[in-house]
């Protein structure tokens, strides 16, 4: 039996990070808005410190965090966004950091993950990150920051629906991609109480559709196996602490494909001149698709939620896109 | 014998323009600052309607058009962000426009001019386009809008500069790239009226060093040839209008080469996750290679003056850059 969070708990993250993150702009895109039919906004956490909206919900776990936690280091599991915003947060509080990634992590993931001072432990198997990682907080004493299913993370990511109802109150629809689903619950917590008549709708790539079966089972469900270009979605599994929110805030779940979030990248780069991660550009996509259908006559927001990806990859990622 | 503007005609401009141009982001990137040295700030006109910063001078200059003028139908020649942002301009007054451009002005800047319902002319000689659309206003009664040697278009331009003082008011240093320099002049008499401690920074192509020659010289020169990736700054002569503005109010001229634009194009995509045109890259490669130094212990603002660059292109452009 878990107590659900009110509001106020996200108001209570807001005040922990002020003036440590990037309050990130939203920026109208017409040439955009055009194709999807309403006035279009986008919440650029994709220039967010370290690339991510990742920092948020880091730096609020750590501050919840009692002096020995601290003292005695993090450690956490992950090849992406949430590895190097914990890094960035441990170095910025002077604390150690200790990150388990896969074997088949990008070099560069680890080059930024390292570079922010962070000791990095390699796992064969990507399914043994996690189970690797809480073995080092149990035999080393590390305190487990895990990357969503956690009631601070969650606060902490529903900053993001804070500002967006402080720039636009007159908002009709706020989309958002889910991966483990930290963002979307914080987000439609925070949103949802304070203007209910707000349309929340939550994007999953078709390849790691967890909330999408987790909602049709009434509980959370665990994927054998996921497949998508967006990584940073490609969670195996909902929340536990996650999915009520999600049950009980948001209005819709759609799925789009790997084909479609590449469009959605390209169109962002070209007409909105902004990088995002594929992860960052599904809630668009969706949006672009007709998939996610905002409210009439009302502004609609998509969360562009991350930018890193190598523009190496970038450039195959836009070469494979279909016109 | 010309009157000079002052920031009285900057602000008239504002008005003008309020609510038509978004008003673009500030924003803080902390990664590519340590690599300045100094808290860095980029103003986003690459995210301005039509992805630069174009539409404010046109506006202002419209604005300032006799009934009769506007209904004569507008003209000008250019096969850029100029050109888009008049054609649209024209657009959404419900004017009449014709487009004079080079036949080896890329397609897809024909195709985006069109979109925005201007007529197209194409003319076989770059070095002609100018005089080929100062023709059509004189056989057709057409009224020219030339692209930045003009004091309205210049006090538009200069509206960057009020929003950079009013959402930094502590900045140290303002860094812009030159093509004909409206953009510059307008913002340097912005920004000199109101903080003349502010140091302003010009950045030319080495290829295209029309206003540095011109500085040189004393007196505003013009160039046999310009070669340089970046073509929103490959104006072959600095202004008649624009250069008193700069010789009174600018403190530095900078050059940089090709090389050094696509490096800021490529680490402002994969660190600052913003897509800019080589143009609207410079005024960043300056500041990175050391070339523009900004006034120690304040923030330096790098204005990035457009977006406009083919997805393709991008590619290529990136891949040679060097490392």
């Amino acid at each position: 039996m878990t107590t659900m969070m009110t509001v106020e708990d996200v108001k209570a993250a807001r005040r922990v990070i002020a003036g440590r993150v990037h309050r990130t702009p939203l920026v109208r895109s017409t040439a955009l808005g055009v194709r999807v039919g309403a006035p279009l906004f986008l919440k650029l956490e994709n220039l967010q410190k370290t690339g991510s909206f990742k920092p948020r919900g880091v730096l609020t776990k750590i501050a919840s965090l009692s002096a020995e936690q601290r003292e005695r280091g993090l450690v956490t599991a992950s090849a992406g966004n949430h590895a190097q915003a914990l890094a960035w947060a441990a170095q910025t509080e002077g604390l150690a950091c200790t990150v388990v990634m896969p074997e088949s992590a990008p070099a560069s993931k680890l080059a930024a993950t390292r570079g922010y001072g962070a000791q990095v432990v390699l796992e064969p198997s990507i399914m043994n990150v996690i189970r690797r990682a809480q073995e080092l907080a149990e035999t080393d004493g590390l305190t487990y920051v895990p990357p969503f299913d956690d009631p601070a993370i969650v606060a902490g990511q529903g900053t993001v629906g804070l500002e967006i109802l402080e720039d636009l109150p007159d908002v009709g629809t706020v989309v958002v991609g889910i991966g483990g689903g930290g963002l979307i619950a914080g987000v439609a917590l925070a949103v949802k109480s304070l203007s209910p008549e707000v349309k929340v709708i939550g994007v999953e790539p078709e390849g790691a559709a967890s909330m999408y079966l987790s909602r049709q089972a009434g509980h959370p469900v665990r994927l054998d196996k996921v497949q998508t270009i967006a990584d940073g979605l490609a969670a195996p599994f909902a929340g536990e602490v996650t999915f009520p929110y999600v049950q009980q805030y948001v209005d819709d779940l759609v799925l789009v494909t790997d084909d479609q979030i590449r469009r959605a990248m390209g169109l962002l780069l070209e007409r909105g001149k902004l990088l995002a991660e594929p992860a960052g550009a599904a809630a668009l996509a969706a949006l672009l698709e007709g998939l996610a259908v905002p409210r009439p006559e009302a502004p609609v927001v998509a969360i562009v939620s991350g930018g890193n990806v190598d523009v190496a990859r970038l450039a195959s990622l836009l070469a494979e896109a279909p016109a």
